[in-house]
């Protein structure tokens, strides 16, 4: 008799902790396919991340590593990484925490009636929307047949969940869980980076678009979506002391290297991905008596794992 | 110039503080479309929650409430129902926080090896699976015209997200953003209620006909998803000083009548509701460019108030 007799039922939904699962005495046999897709997955089924990509951002409770997606936000992306190699981001908080739905972090001043915002030193105060992208032969699209209330077609770019209108020629990032988008205010053209956030909810779609994604939390959602929630409205902290600081926010790149984290993520064009999603589209565990059938988009989990 | 350029592009997200919201000069005169609708709607399409079918837990950070569908899973409410009249829940504790997944609480016994479990009580052991129901005249029905990756058919049913399948003539409740479910094991029959779970992250729709859905959380979900993460397998808390304790829990028509909190839950059948879906569908505020055109079901909230 197992110890935890209602484990099962989620078992393998962790994809990054689903090799750790395969080392558990209390796993059935059957719930590892998942775990053995990635245990067989060939090394060119998995890439590095590009550490010049890779933006790593320190809180008190541990390290959020987030994958830029310049080929979707080219300009977004370039005066984020002009503000981190600057080091704006350092000594700025999450201020920001609404259930079903985002962490938001940036100048906390920006939340004071009066004060002086954080200089933005090189970085652009406006950028043009790149809420969508045009479609091009750049950007790779590994479609999922399963469907979207949203969009005409999703599926996955170079290691991103995405979505594309084809009539219309465009394709943009999606706000699953754990994407990264860029705070505007009613201006288009008035978010430049300075004032980011998590999806840490069901994923809001409505706001594909909108406005500019930039990325993914590859690793770390978890200490983003536990903050306290905020209790002004729509989620800010409404006491300064509730700020939850960032110490330091680096390119991967600057990262001194046996310091960095050589994290791999796998390759969303490989046979080891559609076999990923395939396991979670029609679980195989013992537990199941109904398979889905079909995924949303925002359901299949991405592997990452540390560079072995 | 407001005080945060950054706020807008949330707004009225959150249905529960929506008319909070409404009250702060930084909201545009536009994005009140929601807040207007709630003010507007009257009393008929307000439902005051069953006593016998709300339950209360009282966490240290708060109280949760649920309620209980017993329509859809009528034997697991009642031995739920059951459990509560005896107090079985006092003392026992929240054992599991799994980042997007779910939070789950019983007792925490069960989760030590060679442990006695805590006595059921006049509660069942083992209970029927009620994982479907079949479709009946009793369940109204009102059907979401966006169409879903899972099921045939969605829509709302006194006050829940259900799917239905008209072929085999059944329904479920969804595995939508607190969603509370009936922990089980590898046998169908295992669930009895003491082990439940909410759902605190993307839906877990593939979950849905796997297990018993018993209600939802209509207030105070976000003291379940901001728990800090298990790092156990599957978001087990490792340490027993990491459990979160449940002083009480207790059916709303056990407590104390100035004690109750009188919650209100709109009507889902009613023309207030519909106008509460299109607008989350097309958000009318300056913010969006682009209206969604589509809501997905575990997208549309439901709105609670504390009774006028």
């Amino acid at each position: 008799m197992p110890a935890r007799k209602t484990l099962w039922f989620a078992l393998a939904l962790t994809i990054a902790s689903a090799s750790d699962a395969a080392d558990k005495p209390t796993t059935p046999a059957k719930s590892r396919a998942l775990a053995d897709i990635l245990t067989a997955a060939p090394a060119s089924d998995w890439r590095d991340l590009d550490p010049a990509n890779t933006m790593v951002m320190d809180l008190p409770g541990g390290t959020v590593v987030i994958e830029l997606a310049p080929l979707y936000a080219p300009q977004h992306v370039a005066n984020i990484k002009t503000l981190v190699h600057e080091h704006y981001f350092d000594g700025t908080a999450v201020i920001r925490s609404h259930d079903n739905y985002v962490s938001q972090w940036g100048d906390p001043s920006e939340d004071v009636e009066g004060s002086v915002p954080k200089p933005l030193g090189s970085a652009k105060a406006t950028l043009p929307p790149e809420f969508t992208a045009p479609i091009s032969a750049k950007m790779p699209f590994t479609r999922l047949p399963d469907g979207d209330v949203y969009a005409p077609q999703v599926g996955f770019s170079g290691g991103f969940p995405v979505a594309r209108d084809p009539r219309a020629k465009t394709t943009w990032l999606t706000h699953c869980y754990g994407a990264v988008g860029v705070g505007r205010g009613l201006e288009l053209d008035s978010g430049n980076g300075a004032s980011l956030y998590a999806v840490i909810g069901h994923s809001p779609r409505h706001l594909d678009r909108n406005i500019a994604v930039v990325g993914r939390v590859v690793q770390g959602i978890e200490i983003l979506s536990s903050l306290p929630r905020g209790t002004g409205p729509l989620g800010f902290y409404e006491d300064a002391k509730q700020y939850v600081p960032i110490s330091s926010v680096r390119m991967e790149s600057e990262v001194a290297p046996e310091k960095r984290l050589h994290l791999q993520v796998m390759r969303t064009d490989s046979a080891s991905f559609a076999a990923v999603a395939e396991a979670r589209r029609n679980r195989r565990d013992d537990f199941y008596v109904v398979p889905a059938g079909h995924i949303e988009l925002c359901n299949v989990q991405i592997p990452v794992r540390t560079a072995p």
